[in-house]
């Protein structure tokens, strides 16, 4: 509830609670949704979302408030019916929640979860122009933020039913964990004959400016590609030109809210993809679309973690960890590889002492871009020859997380589990890094 | 030692440990220095360091080796001293170790320090026509991955002291934690009227194709500049153009190897400065030089500890600091500032705990480029403004640790830090993200 003299103001405009209105302050019209008061203490303010997401406070003195005609495409909408085109080729799609399959919400200013999946279709007729969406299936309800690898599982048990029936799978997801479950999933389908395309967006599919259109339309090029990679398709580019699809061991959320966000890392993308249809292939190891089977391999330690070493950092979390079980550790080292060393905290000395209770303990390098290096400075030849730890290569902390959880769940067996983390299983570990795809 | 057949064939050549040598095995030649031999188990191998930094190891079987002429520049040098030239621009060097105060060493094949800082100097004559290096410090002698708060108040002091005798400092540190520490002196001389340029080097100086030289040299322009901020100055490209001088809160190391790893983040560079000494001021709010006092505050809290959440991930890591006398944490949280919240083990009734108790926590995101939002979601709602978590706005991860130690370092007060921490004191929070120095 506003205060009395808002309310008035609101009433006096035949505005409520989620409708659109403009008001003018100080000279300045705004444009936006009107929200619930938020209980934040801020005293007495109309709050407006404004079209570009961010909301505004504005104190009652001399506002004013209109409520302009209906307007199309804002507010309210209905579910709608995703159309089936049987002529096309067919797909599935899995839905497993995000941005892209969320709304704002006018009550609370915020961003909830759309219920029925087929509605954030609605925005994207297009869509019908290139695939028949046969099925359309939604494992769970979560938020992106607590899924782990049961819902890693059956996404991959999902894609796995669904790609015997059509042509490709593409699986919409949040932003903030995508590149986890792209590199669970292109462990758990390590045979795949058809493209398994996973894809997010930065703003909800709701809002003018979304980038949910674009990519669900790439995406559905690539998943009736020969492309048989499970991948990530997301812009390439802060316009909306062309999507990039990357190798998902190698996609990484580079940016909170960019729509270009995810970048290939030590690797070039599989492809460039053009709302068109038009794909320009990159990488062209990428494997091909077959007659072969589908092989579903979803065996999984969770019992793994990360840590990360930092100047001044405590390994004794990691004997915290193993006292509570923990089987594996993926260490998010300092430039080249290394940890700490003094006496007295030495990360060395306590992964020594771990390794040689058959616990692996694999390093990735926190500058993201580049690779391990296990020789060239003593420290390293003492933590890499001399403690054991399993140089992570050119992998991602996030890749060489779900890997170590993968392998794990097949072999606790301290040599088979080193070779595996060491051997590229589903395109993970470059054999040269490439640098031609760095930063700016 | 080598086996007897192998000390044979060097002995044959004239050749001993640390000497170059050719050496020709099916129908290949190498080139590089002889190693001792390193004690890996792999059975009977002569080791060489190749030019490009690579050991090899070379069975004796149809090996041949040979000792060519006495090469210049590479083997063991005599320590050189540098050249005083009072008519340039006096500054002080401070250094700090890592690969830029390294060489190969031919007997282990590794990397190690060199003991006397002027060594290093030897190869960058041209150093001496732009300054005058007055005086040359060495602090402390340890490997960049064991240094810690301890050492940043060391360094700070030095570099307060040398200021007062020159026209500014330059700081030569290992690249793996270099941004940590120019973090940590941004913070520690909050008043600061003279340049402090921090620079390091991807290869060792004694290395023909080392980017020392070339820090070094813009490191010294940048030290005798109008611009007086604590700053990082590396190449800016693969190329040797021009360095990138960026500020020492926005830095950040994104590449093993690459000698154009050093980013700015969410930031543009201070600007670029090239060997020949033109600079390129891009950031015109860029503290200017002045006759200002130098402000050293060195109180510091050690007791913070970076914590990473990410799917599947253990709260109780929190609980186990807190126990341990922690007293406060960086979140690195996912995408726009999330945490796991699912029941039995959410991040969010963790450190709204802990926050009741008095612990500060502030998130920063693994996307490493733009900001954190308290709002847009329920979840992130809950965590900023149920919990009391603070969002670290657009600081980068290592910026935010170190910041958090120094705030903790002057109150304890939660109002207090909050209020620090929400507030850029040293260029680490951008009003607006910039995001045109992202990723290509």
């Amino acid at each position: 509830m506003y205060s009395a003299k808002l309310e008035r103001l609101l009433k006096s405009a035949g505005a409520s609670i989620g409708d659109r209105v403009t008001v003018t302050k100080d000279g300045h019209n705004y444009s936006g949704t009107v929200l619930q008061r938020p209980d934040l203490g801020d005293g007495d303010a109309l709050v407006i979302k404004l079209d570009n997401g961010y909301n505004i406070g504005l104190r009652p003195e001399a506002l004013t408030v209109e409520k302009p005609a209906a307007h199309l495409g804002m507010g309210k909408t209905k579910a709608p019916t995703v159309a089936f085109r049987p002529d096309k080729p067919a797909i599935a799609l899995i839905a497993s929640g995000g941005t892209i399959a969320s709304r704002v919400d006018y009550g609370t200013g915020g961003v909830s979860a759309i219920e029925d999946p087929r509605e954030f279709l609605f925005n994207v007729p297009e869509l019908a122009d290139t695939v028949n969406i046969r099925n359309l299936v939604k494992p769970f309800t979560k938020m992106s933020e607590d899924m782990d690898h049961t819902d890693w599982i059956a996404l991959a048990k999902a894609a796995a039913k669904e790609l015997a029936g059509g042509e490709g799978v593409i699986i919409t997801h949040g932003t903030d964990t995508l590149h986890y479950t792209a590199a669970a999933l292109s462990f758990m389908l390590p045979s795949l004959p058809k493209p398994v395309i996973l894809l997010g967006a930065q703003k909800s599919s709701d809002r003018g400016s979304s980038d949910a259109g674009m990519n669900l339309v790439c995406a559905a090029h690539a998943a009736i590609s020969d492309i048989a990679e499970v991948a990530v398709c997301m812009h390439g580019t802060m316009n909306d030109d062309h999507c990039l699809l990357i190798r998902g061991t190698k996609a990484r959320k580079m940016h909170t809210v960019r729509r270009d966000a995810f970048r290939p890392v030590n690797d070039t993308p599989l492809a460039k993809i053009w709302p068109s249809g038009k794909i320009d292939k990159i990488n062209r190891q990428a494997r091909k679309r077959s007659d072969g089977e589908v092989v579903l391999d979803i065996k999984f330690e969770p019992k793994v973690a990360i840590v990360k070493a930092y100047p001044g950092s405590d390994p004794t979390v990691i004997d915290y960890l193993v006292s509570k079980g923990y089987k594996g550790f993926v260490i998010e080292a300092m430039g080249l590889g290394h940890v700490p060393t003094f006496a007295g905290r030495s990360w060395i000395e306590t992964i020594k002492r771990h390794t040689k209770d058959g616990i692996p303990f694999v390093t990735t390098s926190q500058t993201i871009y580049g690779r391990i290096n296990a020789d060239v400075y003593t420290n390293l030849r003492m933590l890499y020859h001399g403690a054991n730890a399993i140089p992570g290569e050119d992998m991602l902390t996030e890749t060489a997380y779900v890997k170590l959880g993968w392998v794990l769940g097949h072999s606790a067996d301290q040599a088979q589990v080193r070779k595996m983390m060491l051997t590229s299983v589903a395109g993970e570990i470059s054999e040269r890094s490439r640098s031609d795809t760095f930063l700016a």
